[in-house]
């Protein structure tokens, strides 16, 4: 069979079954998802022997530690992915909300109610623990979910998905809301990408690659997440000290995720107070630094070994202990600069003057921005979404970290007496 | 000078100026509305005459005599677009609402406002008063509009757009907000679909053909606006003589247009009592009937002229007075014909039986479901948004009518005292 067989039957048995899903209780959802945390649990040794088959594989084909570290399962991971299937579990839910309720002059009554997607499509990398956790998050927001990983990790993938697909046993809900997509071949990407009427939204995560093929190639609706350019200004008005614990934390609490920061940028005002004490926290603390020529002046002074930024440097996101730092002339030249290489992601500010955060608040245009506070708050459960599918950096639908309410979308109900329009 | 640069300078120019729109105050938005009312007024006799131009035009390369009339210009119609933008300058305002607002445990306040999209492209057709209308939407909700009409009006739209540009005189927002796009090269078209990075969304308004090629063509976000295969379904638990007067509202009280009904679904167990009505009420508006077979042995018997429907026929916008009418066995089987042939906008149940209706509701996929109303109430006007820019039938972001709010994003400020995440 062709790719594009595969997906359209892969698709059509998911959508079918949508209906068992869409139109189930909360109690049937979380239901299986309880169970999913008991079969993780009970199956946790079939699933670490799965994942060894993959690493050893991985290993063989030489891929790098970086990449086998995200593809391993421990015990412990799986532990974890039980324990997020049964905290979602307890979380409100996002269907049938009513968002707006009205009643017209002309005794129509007007609800706008939030109901799944339907069919969504996942495409991920490496970690099998996507796999567990977007089929939760689908699952309690009513979508059925098409589960497309990495090659690396199809051996987990079956497993998991087999777990997850038993825990719908006894359930009004059909096990086919869930399908894992072959990943022996790339065609099923794509077919995945252009199965417009039978899927109705695709949500890449992973590297920026992956994400700018999803959404170039997509012709069913993606929503774009990821890529994070996150900025640190540090205004004259900072507490000097607050603003390195911001700093550190925004850039080394975990280096490869996309709402830690890039670059620093500092008020020229404090330069000579502020720059000498950011260079040696972040050489301390292990970071490399890339700098424009005024901040590499001090740090030689002090003798921080730095490299001279280039052009690429500003725009570049590391994912990794490096950062850029320049000198600016006030807030308004922050916003400048973050205008011209900043991705809409995460900007923060360190500042007590008013007028500094004001400007900073109003003239950026990104999805969070954090007063005081670090850029690694940008997420869902820090947010209190209780999970999150990914971190939108596109204006449309969801803006930001996206929890179980950002995976539906809304219906009006218009409920009348038999008005007519005049 | 190519279409790539023009559009590049002219969205470069409205980018630049959209700060001065997107941090103005409700006031300074509303004084610009209300100028463009005062000149459209003032200009009428001008606006006049540019049209007179457009339709001499039209009438020598021989155009339809319906899109003349999409093309024509009265003192009314300039009266109305004008009363128009009256009536938004007095909607409350849809930038800076608190959508969130919660304060967290580590003692985190997080918000999440409205703000605009920034710069925002039209794609529409020869209809005049999209130019107005699409302005001032696109000003009370803080975005810079880049208008790219028909060239068949582009005599009118000039005298529109001037008329519109000199109402910001005096006032803090630059008149570079708004942009006319030369439209005498389509490939002015393609160079906004793709200018990602300068414009932030574009929205086709129009038929059907105009929409699928935007959306195809476009790497910049776009909003799927309009096709609509909408049905009334008559369950033989409803009052015949309100499943009547809804079908004939939703059928003929504007044809044209997205909302208006394709299909007559009739639950068979009336057929006999509510067919022949239906049929009669339809063949005394002049409605064109296209019917399955036991509706056309129904229609035989009373000499109501019909036509056997084809399978394409069920699928198809006639955009006119022509109905397709169909017998199908209870609600069930209504909701999987309107799943196989709908789009997704509106479907109608006229109905008192609770359990049909709740059926309807909850297994059909659209954007808005009327219970024993007429399909056209799916309007940002009858709904009480004072004012459409278009009909999302996509899932994304926006579904159904999209007023002012529909045309804002989203952005979280998380303001804090120093805190770093643990």
């Amino acid at each position: 069979m062709d790719a594009t067989t595969i997906i359209s039957e892969i698709a059509s048995k998911a959508s079918a079954a949508s209906t068992t899903l869409s139109t189930s209780t909360r109690q049937e959802r979380d239901l299986v998802l309880t169970k999913i945390a008991d079969g993780l649990e009970k199956n946790s040794d079939l699933i670490l022997k799965a994942n060894q088959i993959d690493m050893q594989n991985a290993k063989a084909a030489g891929i790098s530690q970086s990449l086998q570290d995200r593809l391993l399962l421990t015990t412990k991971r799986i532990m974890d992915m039980a324990a997020g299937a049964r905290e979602i579990a307890k979380l409100p839910d996002p269907l049938g909300r009513v968002l707006i309720e009205r009643n017209l002059d002309n005794g129509l009554n007007l609800k706008q109610l939030s109901v799944p997607f339907g069919v969504v499509g996942m495409v991920y990398e490496a970690r099998p623990n996507v796999t567990v956790d977007a089929a939760v998050i689908l699952i309690k927001s009513g979508n059925a979910a098409l589960l497309r990983g990495s090659a690396t990790a199809s051996e987990s993938n079956k497993v998991l998905v087999d777990v997850i697909r038993t825990a719908f046993a006894g359930s009004k809900i059909s096990q086919e809301v869930v399908q894992l997509i072959p990943s022996d071949d790339r065609s099923t990407v794509s077919a995945l990408l252009t199965a417009k009427g039978l899927v109705d939204l695709v949500i890449p995560r992973g590297g920026a690659e992956l994400i700018r093929s999803v959404v170039e190639n997509s012709t069913v609706a993606t929503i774009e997440t990821g890529a994070g350019v996150c900025h640190v200004y540090v205004d004259k008005s900072a507490d000097l000290s607050k603003a390195i614990a911001i700093l550190i934390n925004s850039k080394c609490d975990r280096p490869s995720v996309c709402n830690a920061a890039e670059t620093l940028l500092i008020d020229q005002a404090i330069s000579d107070s502020f720059t000498p004490m950011a260079l040696k926290a972040l050489a301390e603390a292990g970071v490399v630094i890339n700098c424009d020529l005024p901040t590499k002046k001090i740090a030689d002074q002090i003798a921080v070994a730095t490299k001279l930024a280039t052009e690429q440097s500003w725009s570049t996101e590391y994912g990794d202990l490096e950062i850029n730092v320049a000198q600016v002339d006030g807030v308004l030249e922050a916003i400048a600069h973050i205008a011209k290489f900043g991705t809409q992601h995460t900007e923060a500010i360190v500042a007590k003057d008013a007028d500094a955060i004001s400007k900073f608040t109003t003239l950026n245009d990104c999805a969070a921005i954090m007063v005081n506070a670090s850029t690694r708050f940008t997420d869902g459960g820090q947010m209190g979404f209780g999970a999150e599918i990914g971190i939108s950096n596109q204006k449309m639908h969801a803006r930001g970290p996206m929890g179980l309410e950002q995976m539906t979308t809304t219906t009006w109900i218009v409920s009348g007496d038999g008005q007519i329009r005049q």
